[in-house]
């Protein structure tokens, strides 16, 4: 604390990201990354664009990165997509420029933990939604008075998506107010609302390109919607940065989502995955919740979840355990290469035995 | 405008970036950049960091990068380094951070046209402090109450710079509040308040790797204060996005802080470039503001600005017109290469003989 400090900032609590080890021969399942790299074309056009014209700035607009998210859906056209530094700074600028309103917004109690965050950043008063007992999200709880509703589908850390009628519901159920759909993990096998952003001027959908496409490490997010409602993130992104995006991560997103035939292989990949990892978990006595997303929420019936993340530790096997409320028990395990998914199974199986 | 704007959004006045346009053959003088390509070493860095690592986050706490700050400058630790997504990020994070109180915060009447937007978008309020008639800061003038400084030195866009111990004036002139000392140009020729940093709790020094280090393209930039401050704007920045440089541009932008001998080379290249071209357009009978920065500030007695601007224009030169009081007869010109400024000189001097 210091009399320098604004009062917002005295008052932050700020969000805590999954740790990254420097530690080399790790199982790193904690952070939900990709087990595949990124579409060798991707790297490709960044290395193309490794040169001297880094002494020039990027197009703030992102003009083209634009045009190949509209292209990568269709029917959707450049004005109606926005794109920033990674997801998290596109939400940010959502919760400031869509979300922030007389009445609390909505969100569920079991969610990504950063949207608290982002309230307390811009002092935005929200109202927590219980998940049911199966951690799902139940569309008539957000048919209540509110300033804006968001929510993950997939939820995180739950995993667990919501069908195409019930995300239908909870945007028609509140036309007065934005609902943000956050997709950072819908590739890996959830209906996405981008079909409906044409139909409801209140419905902005969230996307990433660190999941399904390998670029964590790039910085680079978009949300699709409305034009009036991208016009907002707009004037609140030139009101914040000029240029988010460099010119590296512009080049590699585009090629990123151009190649289509590797998307759909790496994360055919990781469903096929998950469902062996989801299937030797039970078989060893966990329960593991449905899951649509490129990680499964577990927890074993005989066993206290923390210990359990500490005796994987001791094995360089990281992965992620909320010390939180109705999931103190469970752990978030990031569906890794089959290779890292066997490690995984042995080492329970060894820790189980014990 | 849409009712489902936030109240903030609806008031905002965003800033409004140089043009980039897309046309080839430009001699391009309107937004600073350098015109020399970025050290070697750095994309021969971003060269190896470009691969399947990519998949994986970013350290969120840009650690390598801080070192690299700290011992480029010397006697500063990493804690008393910031980084972020170019300077803008930084500037735009320290308004919140520390420079939102209840006072109005000062800056001069003729500077970076981003610091009211930031004011808009916080809700922070501020009074202009008019430059002298010669386009100088007077530091007395900024001796009265006020809820913290920020001004840059050089100066943009008069290029102007102020002497240290000036500098020093402001920063002890106001011990009760943040003073932040912008020095994207400084390398360019003004003394840098880096120097001071250890001796003042309240002095806060924004730099980017856009133009000395000729890298506007990777969106690299950092602040160096007192650990304190640096607190401050870790929080503010944990609260917004944890994540905010990618692999390649830390990468990047560790190599070229380290490469000093291709640092020198050009900057100095800079410098008498720029001492050739304001002694030609003297000789044209232009007045030249004397610049510390590597763009000049200039305007001639018996012709208008806006013209020679579009006169330019037509032969492709693109420099820079600001239609603001005060200024609205100069025009701001970044320097180039010496055969760019060649050309400017030769379109000038057709432009007055027509």
């Amino acid at each position: 604390m210091s009399r320098y400090w604004s009062e917002v900032t005295k008052s932050l609590t700020p969000y805590v990201p999954g740790e990254q080890p420097k530690l080399p021969n790790l199982v790193k399942l904690n952070t939900n990354e990709n087990p595949y790299g990124p579409s060798p074309k991707a790297i490709e056009a960044i290395r193309r664009e490794t040169g001297d014209n880094l002494r020039l700035y990027p197009d703030p607009e992102g003009s083209q990165l634009k045009s190949a998210v509209a292209a990568y859906f269709g029917e959707i056209a450049t004005q109606q997509v926005f794109v920033g530094n990674g997801s998290d700074e596109v939400l940010a600028h959502a919760f400031l420029a869509l979300l922030k309103h007389d009445r609390p917004i909505l969100f569920p109690d079991i969610t990504y933990s950063f949207y608290p965050v982002y309230c307390g950043l811009y002092g935005i008063e929200y109202r927590t939604v219980p998940l049911t007992e199966q951690f799902t999200i139940r569309p008539d709880d957000y048919l209540q008075p509110n300033g804006g509703i968001i929510f993950p589908n997939p939820n995180a850390p739950t995993g667990c998506a919501l069908p195409f009628a019930e995300i239908e519901r909870i945007v028609a159920g509140s036309p007065d107010s934005v609902v943000v759909v956050d997709e950072a993990y819908v590739d890996f096998g959830a209906p996405s609302a981008v079909a409906l952003v044409n139909r409801y001027p209140n419905l902005l959908v969230v996307h990433t390109l660190s999941k399904s496409r390998s670029l964590a490490g790039l910085r680079v997010g978009f949300a699709v919607g409305d034009a009036k409602l991208i016009e907002a993130l707009e004037r609140v992104k030139n009101s914040f940065n000029s240029y988010p995006l460099d010119r590296l991560a512009l080049a590699g997103a585009v090629a990123a989502l151009e190649d289509r035939e590797w998307f759909e292989r790496t994360r055919q990949a990781v469903i096929r995955s998950r469902g062996e990892l989801t299937r030797k978990l039970r078989e060893l006595g966990f329960e593991v919740l449905p899951s649509g997303a490129n990680f499964i929420f577990t927890r074993h019936p005989g066993q206290d979840a923390g210990e359990l993340a500490k005796s994987l530790r001791k094995r360089s096997i990281i992965v992620r355990h909320f010390r939180q409320p109705r999931i103190g028990q469970f752990l978030r395990i990031t569906v890794g290469t089959d290779e890292q998914c066997e490690i995984l199974v042995a080492a329970l199986r060894e820790i189980l035995n014990a």
